[in-house]
């Protein structure tokens, strides 16, 4: 398997914590060394692994964020 | 592969665009008809076909919400 090479920017908020201690996390994250982008995943402790999850764009962060702030 | 049944009781917003159509959604979705959760996942035009995603509970979401909200 290709290395994915990636650096935590900003952890911004933990959602959760489930087994194991793995939380479901929201960083800022780069990914192979380009533009950081929000990221939501469960990780292991320590950030050691990783689950699946979505990148957002600051573009789709702020679309998210609008539609709730309508919504209440 | 076991069958997923699905039904999306809300369509949030659309966060963006991309190939061939699909589309990166925030939905509410019941799955195999439990309680509704937020769901951030791409999607091929019509739903017939979903993407890897993320489920957020009621309360992850809030806690997402709220930690942009205290960040601008």
């Amino acid at each position: 398997m290709a290395e994915i090479n990636f650096e935590i920017v900003e952890h911004v908020v933990v959602l959760s914590e489930g087994n194991k201690g793995w939380k479901k996390e929201v960083n800022l994250i780069s990914w192979n060394g380009r533009e950081p982008k929000y990221d939501i995943r469960d990780w292991a402790p320590d950030h050691s692994k990783m689950g699946k999850g979505v990148t957002l764009s600051e573009d789709e962060m702020q679309i998210l964020l609008r539609a709730f702030s309508n919504k209440s």
